[in-house]
């Protein structure tokens, strides 16, 4: 990081939108939390398993599958810039191709749906003023109050410290949105694999992802496990408490 | 990537463990799936933002907490390497030293909870080996019938496609773990706030993290917004569902 970098993140890092900004329009759901129960939550997420063989005949209901595309976008991502979209493949034959880009995994055709999970490239200050936009417009805030904020964003994304490229700060918030993806599909009992093991220029190729500013990172099947799936009953394999948490 | 890369990704892409690894002991928990209703999801998240003003009276209850470990313990990695530690800061000294090397932010001490998502260096054959250890250990496999898959690994993470560095390979599942804490925590109705703003080595410093074998990525503080925290009743700013997701 050069001394443009230092002094960008001197005055950026109170990041996802750690700035006060102001804005009319309320959120409607602020008030409305129901937990789960401790055990609810534990259930569901030793439920959860990257599934080797999907059931090809049993789909995800319509509005499900919708759900899980609203907990896509609603992904948190740092400063909130969501640099990323996510195609869901739908075209059989683009799933074969796929699945020819992806070591012959059956997955890819055999799961209800299949998500492609891609980072924006060139991530930059059109990038900026287009959440810029959408704060103004979705929050009712004031673009004159929220230049300081929007300067500060743009020297962030000219310039991301922590010694990495603005494309790999962008790819670690995708993979974020992978995170948030396979928790609420376990929420929902709808059962998943996420892939790196696939070729990202062939992807980008079948799909036409440049074309579009997007670059392949990786995927998630998602469906329903088949009765006969082995790896559904193998046990967990996870590092111990104590190795992988430590209080200090 | 050169040949040797290429050769290994030909090899090692059925990967987040797509082999057919055999092993005696069984998950309890495969069959207990108890799946929310999508708009209970879809409410939790939409509760969801990150918190910038916590109540420094209000502490998670210990329960609630541990259930929190438990979501980063079991959060997906591919190839299941868990690259990753997870530091909970409990000591307030430390956290007052966080909170400088953090631009000052109040989250830092004022929250209930302040967990620091380090990435392992140098991941390489040891970490391998470490896996592979707890496989036989945890589900009874058979050490001789997981020589293919153990030299496979050993190929990856010594040579990581994708054109990045084994490091930021590791680096990028910490990313799905910070998504699985934080859609975790709202399920249970824990406040967080996910915090890229903060220095990494004055991290590491402090925290003594390299000793350790870590580096410091980002962290998150969890616990309960004040009441007076107006970045609660924002409306969430979010890009539509037609900008974000395609279907092709």
């Amino acid at each position: 990081m050069g001394r443009v970098g230092r002094r960008v993140a001197a005055a950026a890092f109170c990041i996802w939108d750690a700035f006060v900004i102001e804005g009319r329009a309320v959120n409607p759901n602020a008030a409305k939390s129901v937990p789960l129960s401790n055990d609810h939550l534990l259930a569901q997420l030793h439920w959860r398993y990257a599934t080797k063989k999907f059931d090809a005949q049993k789909k995800i209901p319509a509005a499900t599958w919708r759900t899980l595309e609203e907990a896509l976008v609603l992904s948190p991502s740092s400063f909130g810039l969501q640099p990323w979209k996510f195609f869901v493949v739908e075209n059989a034959d683009f799933r074969k191709q796929l699945q020819a880009a992806s070591w012959g995994q059956t997955q890819i055709v055999d799961a209800s749906h299949l998500v492609v999970f891609a980072v924006k490239q060139d991530l930059g200050a059109s990038d900026v003023d287009r959440l810029f936009d959408a704060m103004v417009k979705q929050r009712g805030a004031d673009r004159a109050q929220l230049e300081g904020y929007r300067q500060m964003m743009l020297g962030f994304v000219a310039n991301v410290p922590f010694g990495i490229t603005t494309q790999e700060w962008s790819a670690r918030q995708v993979y974020i949105a992978m995170g948030q993806f396979l928790a609420s599909a376990a929420m929902l009992g709808v059962d998943t694999c996420p892939i790196e093991g696939l070729d990202p220029a062939a992807y980008d190729r079948i799909l036409s992802l440049p074309q579009k500013g997007y670059r392949t990172l990786c995927a998630s099947a998602a469906g329903y496990r088949a009765s006969d799936d082995r790896h559904a009953n193998l046990a967990k394999v996870r590092y111990s408490h104590g190795e992988i948490i430590e209080h200090i």
